[in-house]
């Protein structure tokens, strides 16, 4: 989904994710086309994670978009995956198609009851539909005149967490329960991307209530599971990149379309 | 998805559907909430039919809901899925649900291959952010004193058709050959209702042309099965409700996205 970043981008991973790619550049079959720093990407790379899935791993340049990734998918975004010689993007997509495609590799990361794999794609859904739209209309909020206005979109951020943890199995600590599954992978990049707020937007503020704790049971089992920790770069490398989106100047699509109102492009 | 369906809105299914509901009156555990007339009902009623599935049909009036509806979702929005006394909706996941949820009743709406798979999801993204959208910024174009701005809308409407066309199998009748599958059913709702656009919008105009063939013969395939032809009523009840779209008066979600530049919301 990252078809603009945004310049001083450093060009590859680092800290824990350094590791990761260095084991996966033998050339594979299976190929991810990746921005270390996109978090679009991260749902597929965790998901190849945890399934044990042999993948070999491309950065992407976006200024110097590889042919082999333009011959794949013309528009060049990430993430890509290239599997039979054939393109699949969409993050969602690929991720069920990994869960489909390699049905014996790792853990099943989708739950058996079909009721529950519903829930999966409307919870989805909804990150992709409404917790992604609200956290970048509070990362890329302006005060200007209006000085109650980061308190507006902040706590319309927090009301789509609070909605989120409605859903979920009550004692966790994943969404379903003792085990993740999709879903959490899902929307993980974005639980642990939310340092960013607290450096440029005065935090998110949840206060200490008993009625966010479900909700930070979930965060820190997250933040802790080595698929996620180890698919995530050295903090200072991202600050450039959310920088730009906090002074509301990104150009990716996604920033744009935040400025002008609409969702996820 | 129709939360707030126009005024003079017949009732009830007329013609070929009239029939489908009548023989779905009987209590049934699984329960479609429905408005005969939404195209986001009729994905999930034609793969119910498709499968053979027993159902209710419970017709919900926008203006009255039905408190059992209230209660299995707020919003009351159609079409609502009642399941072992849960709620499902968003049609595209309610369809995917009903494959997996009766995957020995009658045919199986999803390719086996996890790549067909993948590709039917991109495609129904597709439908839902692109081919739906043009359809609505096309119908609800007003020419004001933009007199070129009809085809301007039209072409881009035809343009979504043809990227979708490209992606067919390239004899058909149906998007993955002999035999309909749920990207299909996702479609077809929209389909059968391009007459609209020849009643209030001088036509689709498409041309004789042979780059169209394939897409003609894939319409006319959904045209005629009978799952998409039996959940169709007659067309002067439409005519009232397209009416309001092409006046650009309708007061549904989606009008109103589409008045202000978003997508379906």
């Amino acid at each position: 989904m990252s078809a603009h970043p945004d310049a001083d981008l450093h060009p590859v991973a680092t800290g824990p994710a350094k590791a990761i790619v260095d084991a996966h550049q033998t050339e594979q079959p299976l190929k991810l086309y990746s921005g270390w720093f996109c978090p679009f990407v991260q749902r597929v790379w965790t998901v190849l994670e945890e399934k044990n899935i042999p993948y070999q791993y491309i950065e992407v340049n976006p200024y110097n978009k590889p042919k082999s990734l333009l011959d794949l998918n013309p528009r060049g975004l990430v993430p890509t995956l290239q599997y039979d010689n054939k393109p699949l993007f969409e993050s969602t997509v690929v991720c069920e198609f990994l869960e489909e495609a390699y049905p014996d590799h790792g853990p099943h990361l989708l739950p058996k009851d079909p009721y529950d794999r519903a829930r999966t794609r409307i919870w989805t859904d909804f990150c992709t539909s409404r917790i992604i739209p609200a956290f970048h209309r509070f990362l890329q909020f302006q005060p200007m005149s209006d000085t109650e206005g980061l308190g507006r979109v902040r706590e319309e951020f927090l009301g789509k967490w609070k909605e989120l943890t409605k859903e979920m199995d009550p004692t966790g600590p994943f969404f379903f329960g003792e085990e993740p599954s999709l879903i959490d992978f899902v929307i993980a990049p974005w639980v642990v991307r939310l340092w960013i707020f607290d450096h440029f937007k005065e935090g998110l503020d949840m206060g200490k209530g008993q009625e966010w704790n479900r909700l930070r049971v979930w965060m820190t089992a997250l933040e802790e599971r080595p698929s996620i920790k180890n698919t995530t770069s050295e903090r200072e490398h991202y600050l450039p990149i959310y920088q730009r989106y906090a002074d509301d100047k990104a150009q990716s699509e996604l920033a744009k379309a935040t400025r002008s109102g609409r969702g996820v492009p």
